[in-house]
């Protein structure tokens, strides 16, 4: 499918998708402070003024990057959770899918991990600040979610009683820790590590 | 005892000590973005030309606490982890350590975090690029000394056998996400958080 076909076919927020994924490719490839925003804007064919019309600064489409992952990450989290109903099971495919990711969901989560204390301090313009405010209700509702299925699975008896908003964040930390180190052609696949993971997350509920 | 007297007492290497420690409190209270050179130089009392003697930039100043954070970080595991011989107790000490901290400290040790980014990309200034190199050692260091406890107590046939390299890593996130959220006036103290993360790091190995 041509570029033309493409925007005919999605209609214009494949535009918008577009200049993400370029983004995405680059921040998450040589860096956020390496890539010039006139690289984006030649990538997807657009202007610079055009471009500013999706989002008003780099840091804008960072933001936006973020809280996207958040939002995908957390509503597979709740997809894959309701299909199961035991709580080790729970725990099982919720980390399993966190690993469960592309190419390019990979280069998110990394950009997310790389670039957290842009979440902590108030940004000056309305359109970032928002962006960041979507991120931090993210981060709230995820570390709620997974406390919840702690909670669950230690007033079932299954997992032993602790602190499950403390233990939700040390699991999230383990888990969201990877994509620090991780790198595709590293010295452990994603389904090894995947794996580790699911077992280490077991043994912290028990 | 005066500033006068102090650097009498303590050498030229205290002035140093104290632009260490201004750039601590603000990088670390108002975050690096905000904080504006100049006020470094006034709180410590010197002129932004005799700043730059010591630091040429803000990242290169900002590169030193991470990489002086890690080195004190390491030389406080091994320390500990000196002192006990089972591999149980090598384990619970040398996290127990990680959180047995001054409020400076934790500080540093969300500098450390927030800036992770910081470490990937090559720097184009000398000073600054040698420091961001001896921060990639300190890690490399860290996650081997972890590793290594790790090992033994496979080898000694304590803890369960599993890839000591990426349980260590595992482990590292879960201890060192901590400081994203931890706050000291939040709803848990820092000696509550230690003793859960000293329970989970034990049901890690087993």
């Amino acid at each position: 499918m041509t570029v033309d076909e493409q925007t005919r076919t999605e209609g214009p927020r494949s535009k918008r998708r577009r200049i993400l994924d370029a983004a995405i490719d680059n921040f998450g490839g040589v860096g956020f402070e390496h890539t010039k925003w006139a690289t984006i804007a030649d990538e997807v064919g657009i202007g610079q003024t055009a471009l500013y019309h999706y989002f008003e600064s780099k840091v804008h489409c960072l933001l936006t990057i973020m809280s996207n992952e958040l939002e995908r990450s957390l509503e597979r989290t709740r997809a894959v959770t309701a299909e199961v109903s035991e709580p080790d099971d729970k725990i099982r495919v919720a980390v399993a899918a966190a690993f469960d990711v592309t190419a390019r969901e990979a280069l998110q989560e990394r950009i997310l991990m790389s670039h957290q204390d842009l979440l902590v301090g108030e940004r000056s313009s309305q359109r970032e600040e928002a962006e960041r405010q979507r991120a931090r209700e993210l981060v709230r509702e995820i570390e709620h979610e997974w406390a919840a299925l702690l909670k669950a699975g230690m007033d079932a008896g299954v997992f032993a009683k602790q602190d499950e908003v403390v233990l939700a964040r040390l699991m999230l930390g383990l888990i969201n820790g990877v994509w620090r180190w991780y790198r595709p052609k590293g010295a452990h696949t994603l389904a090894e590590i995947s794996d580790q993971v699911v077992a280490a997350c077991v043994r912290l509920v028990h």
